[in-house]
């Protein structure tokens, strides 16, 4: 009973990804899909990329929580157009919400919309919402198995993302185990390792993140 | 229409969470519903528990994963019975699955079955499984700022445990926060701060579970 119903949910959810999808082009506007575990650091990748980056495009973003609007507030005090999306309890984000949502934007006057997804390794895999592309986070004190527990995640990311990295010391976190594994369900997956902290490899991804930018807005 | 599919299965899952209790007061078992993020320590305050309260009580334990047997591998090692159960994909572990589980164990000669379930601090909160408590574990790293985000979690709880608590030197984390945010969604939850690295504080939690433990089985 219940495979049948998220079967027809993801259907629909499909159809409206791809119509999103579809705005975002005609637009000339790249949607990132950012997702991992509560406390992963996404909030914390987003201002990032922000920081650095808006410079070059116009970036908007639209926060998906379960309720409250902490990290809509971080965004909004760096100057950039947010939204913040509550999902009132659901686990994901779905394509339907987006499509919602996009209309408070001004899609003529931006480059890229970043969103962040629930804090959840599992559900949002499970949701494509016409994002361009997708980056997973893991962090060193989550440990190391964490692709083998929750595949779908990594092996349908492009980017992913081992944050924490300064943690690394404290942690009994096998970093070639992350490697392996992650190649092993996703031959195809673009790797960094990364400190929000000590700002140590935040270049190479935001480099990676902007040539993929460039490839959807150029 | 997602709300209402997701009303009728909540519905259901009541009906047969209420048989599974029925099933453990029969048989004098207490259950435990052990929840948190993917990383948070699920694993190791079981194997806690068990090293510390098997000579007092038959303990067995249910290990709820989207994928693979990595923890139930653990528990075996310990000479516990133990029975995975993969969800093939689900967020959360349903009491339906439990129902079916229940007859893999030897009731009559057990007292306690811990349930580890899916890594993910949204849907388990959702699905009563006929446990008789849960346990909530938030770790240091994860951020102070979870009990606001994921209340439901919280607010259902009757232990919350904050794990990895040497690591409070090197996070941000601002313990205060936690408390006053769980007890505010939350006035009867029983907090324990702990590292399981460490066995800070670990002792007064097992005192704690044994105290809820004699409750139910004497």
């Amino acid at each position: 009973m219940e495979i049948k119903v998220v079967h027809q949910i993801l259907e629909w959810n499909e159809d409206v990804s791809r119509q999103v999808a579809d705005v975002l082009s005609e637009n000339k506007v790249c949607m990132i899909n950012v997702m991992g575990s509560p406390g992963a650091g996404k909030t914390s990748l987003i201002t990032t990329v922000i920081r650095q980056l808006s410079h070059k495009y116009r970036i908007g973003v639209i926060e998906g929580d379960i309720a409250g609007q902490i990290d809509a507030e971080k965004m909004q005090d760096m100057g950039i157009p947010v939204v913040q999306l509550n999902t009132d309890g659901a686990c994901h984000i779905e394509a339907m919400s987006i499509q919602n949502i996009l209309e408070s934007f001004d899609l003529a006057n931006l480059d890229v919309i970043i969103v962040e997804n629930i804090g959840n390794l599992v559900c949002p895999a499970e949701f494509n919402i016409g994002e361009d592309f997708r980056v997973a986070i893991l962090s060193v004190p989550e440990g190391d198995d964490k692709v083998e527990k929750y595949p779908l995640m990594f092996s349908e990311t492009d980017i992913l993302v081992v944050n924490k990295f300064d943690m690394l010391p404290y942690f009994d976190f096998d970093i070639q185990r992350v490697f392996a594994n992650a190649i092993e369900v996703n031959p195809d997956v673009e790797i960094f390792t990364l400190s929000n902290k000590t700002g140590d490899g935040a270049e190479a991804f935001v480099e990676a993140l902007s040539a993929r930018i460039d490839e959807k807005i150029k």
